[in-house]
């Protein structure tokens, strides 16, 4: 185990907390850290420290982490910054190896940086790791750690599919948790302003994590450009990268540089080592959504760039195609077998040909004609992924159910890469949740699931050049 | 009142209609349109005419329209084409102006085409219109016109913003309906294979339709280039048109050709005409939406293209700047007078810009902070248009409810253009509905936002330039 691994371990996997601080006021920032651990059910110990309470949340208060009889890997720090350097001087004595500063270093201001430097080197001489200033925290489904966000509020977390993420701004991350419907995620880490560790850092560990399968990255600014190049380097060899930079134009740049008072680096230069490294860059928040969604469900990846379109409308099915050759896919031509299967179950006046129309007439029967397509698609050898254009609403569920024949036609697996469009309404959602879970991923609407597969097949041509 | 006018009233203002039908058997195609308009509650007289039935629905069914003892504006036809001419010259005998064909010429064979000029050949002779073949029908919420869709499966339609949407293909208007929750929908005409009826007609005649006000267009052809060039001009002054055409690249052409038997137009062509003509051309399902959803809701529309935007992040902000850039749209410099107002509400040692970052410090008050700035921006004149950061969730509401106070600052209406990014979940979707009537428009992500508010300038600079 590396050593950054054991020491980020102590921030994900502690096996003891103390919440420190310092309001003698009950109610105030730590009885929150204190109660949202309790209300997620951590496991592991926890304790309580304010030298002007007597008890928090229903527990002891500790006069000073000195007072606490059993060892403590974490602190949090929710106490008046001048007192930090006092605070990680005590926890250095005790052996604490981890610390999470929630508020920061008092602004912008001189004094700010001086306090910085003098609670690093602290920290520093007693090896003591830090995340924040400025910090939300901490999220690790695995164990129940959620100190920061109030487990109730939270979408239930899925975390079978391996989703960790790091942020800097917790905007993004709450956007995406909650449109996300918290679905796949295992670990998140809100770096707030990185004193001291960088989403460099992160990234390498989350690259070594046997939990996190997709790493989703929101960068504000990157400190050790060469290093985290390096690093990124390697992880996305394992595992793929998506990342949401905003300032991609000068003023965009320039809103960021006025809120956090260091340069944020050119939009240009962030695309480029993005491309270099093998880190997918998501534009906006529904993109990051949708790629994140991807490379958790979609299985299996597309190896190759030839699309089979399988559509209930010949315009729908155009502006597939447009989207197709806008992101660097190919329309698949059907082999000979493909198109004498389709021939059986659709009317012989229909041209028969990718797209594949399966609803011009009424005497085609969609289940048998769905599934058959579907089977004779699985075995061609020159179709890669395979795009349905679909209506899933719940009022369309009766007539035909796509879901249904779907899952009928998979019950080993889906054999290529299969992406849908159409959903509707909480009906067609509610379905498709399902299918996301076997494999099969849904969006709202035709471009968005074409622009989805290239973002995949474009890992394969990335871990193949 | 034209000619047009006259001749397309008798489809969406018909007195009475007429289903013909000849299946035998209960419950078939005539079954179901009668059916869903008694359900609709149609407000005109309905007449069944089926000679193998005695009744259709609870409802006498005729022997033939000459049977029925009042006159007959519009008939809906659900017989074999065989009979088609026949009973078209029946109609002109009768003294029908307007007739649907729902189902086919029998596909694309030769006696299709046959039939199809012998059906056009009779009709124009006793001037009657026809809408078809292959057409799901129309729908018009003003009298409760539903023919052809089960009014039970449907959304439920707001008319009060005068949607008006042409199709050809039915896929894009359910998509679009069901997606768009049928929200300000006052009438939909679904063209079909477009034998007599083409879109450049329904286009003038929504044009001149008082109760239109933003017109929607699903393009597969354009049989009249000249005449929908001269037509779009004359309508694209008074209201705004937006289009969907699928076959902007030579493999969607090709892909809409196989479908329709018939050219398409290359995508540049229509590219060019739609920019040429003012009419916004939407490049997929969810765009579409974004772009009916701003035309009939956002108020006021912008007149310049200097946005300010209010976030709860710098990064957030700088994606908003980004997308600014990216569209044409440009990052607004601020009032003296409006950076003392933002001073006086959030702390001193903040620096005051666009972006506005409202939320960097615990002091602020967020209620008061918002609506000081919000004030503050409606009268600065360097802003025309304001775009606001948020998390739209309804665990969010209780810290902070935005909409609350937005309702507040917007009683007598918004006095600049107001789009807001950050959508979450179904609380915030219900609360931001209610937005969308008051004209602030909400959407999920800050680049469709921003897409938005560029598309609704793009029409201001068309109909100033």
């Amino acid at each position: 185990m590396s050593n950054l691994t054991v020491e980020l371990n102590y921030f994900l996997y502690p096996s003891s907390i103390a919440v420190i601080s310092d309001s003698p006021t009950p109610g105030g920032t730590g009885c929150k850290f204190v109660g949202n651990l309790i209300r997620a059910d951590f496991r592991g110990k926890l304790y309580a420290v304010n030298p002007n309470l007597k008890e928090i949340m229903g527990m002891k208060a500790y006069n000073s982490i000195m007072d606490i009889p059993q060892g403590v890997d974490l602190v949090i720090l929710a106490v008046q910054s001048s007192s930090f350097p006092e605070i990680i001087q005590e926890c250095g004595s005790k052996g604490v190896k981890a610390a999470i500063i929630s508020s920061g270093f008092s602004g912008v201001s001189d004094d700010g940086k001086k306090l910085e430097h003098k609670v690093l080197e602290v920290a520093r001489r007693h090896g003591i790791r830090i995340i924040g200033p400025n910090t939300q925290g901490i999220i690790n489904a695995t164990n129940n750690l959620m100190a920061f966000t109030d487990p109730d509020t939270l979408p239930k977390l899925t975390q079978g599919k391996g989703i960790s993420y790091i942020c800097q701004t917790i905007y993004f991350f709450e956007d995406w948790v909650f449109r996300n419907q918290g679905r796949g995620l295992t670990k998140a880490v809100n770096l707030g302003v990185m004193c001291d560790l960088t989403n460099t850092e992160l990234l390498e560990y989350f690259g070594d994590d046997p939990e996190t399968r997709v790493i989703v990255l929101q960068i504000d600014q990157i400190r050790d450009g060469r290093e985290f190049i390096k690093v990124a380097r390697q992880v996305t060899q394992k595992k793929p990268v998506i990342a949401i930079k905003a300032g991609r134009t000068q003023v965009g740049v320039r809103a960021v540089v006025s809120h956090t008072g260091s340069l944020a680096g050119s939009g240009k230069v962030y695309d480029a080592v993005f491309r270099q490294v093998g880190i997918i860059r998501a534009r906006d928040t529904d993109e990051l959504i949708d790629l994140t969604k991807t490379f958790a469900y979609l299985s299996p990846m597309p190896t190759g760039n030839r699309v089979a379109i399988i559509s209930l409308s010949g315009a729908a099915s155009s502006l597939a195609a447009d989207a197709c050759v806008e992101y660097g896919l190919s329309l698949a031509e059907l082999s000979k077998t493909t198109i004498q299967k389709i021939g059986q179950v659709i009317p012989s006046w229909t041209s028969i040909g990718n797209p594949i129309d399966l609803l011009q007439s009424p005497e085609v029967d969609r289940r048998v004609a769905h599934s058959t397509v579907l089977e004779a698609l699985f075995t061609d050898p020159n179709v890669d992924a395979i795009m349905i254009i679909q209506c899933m609403a719940g009022t369309f569920l009766e007539q035909f159910n796509i879901f249904n024949i779907l899952k009928e036609c998979i019950r080993e697996g889906p054999k290529k890469p299969i992406v849908m469009s159409g959903l509707m309404d909480d009906e067609g959602l509610k379905q498709s949740s399902r299918l996301d879970l076997a494999g099969i991923i849904t969006f709202s609407s035709i471009r968005r699931s074409i622009k989805a597969l290239a973002a995949a097949y474009s890992r394969y041509r990335y871990l193949n050049q």
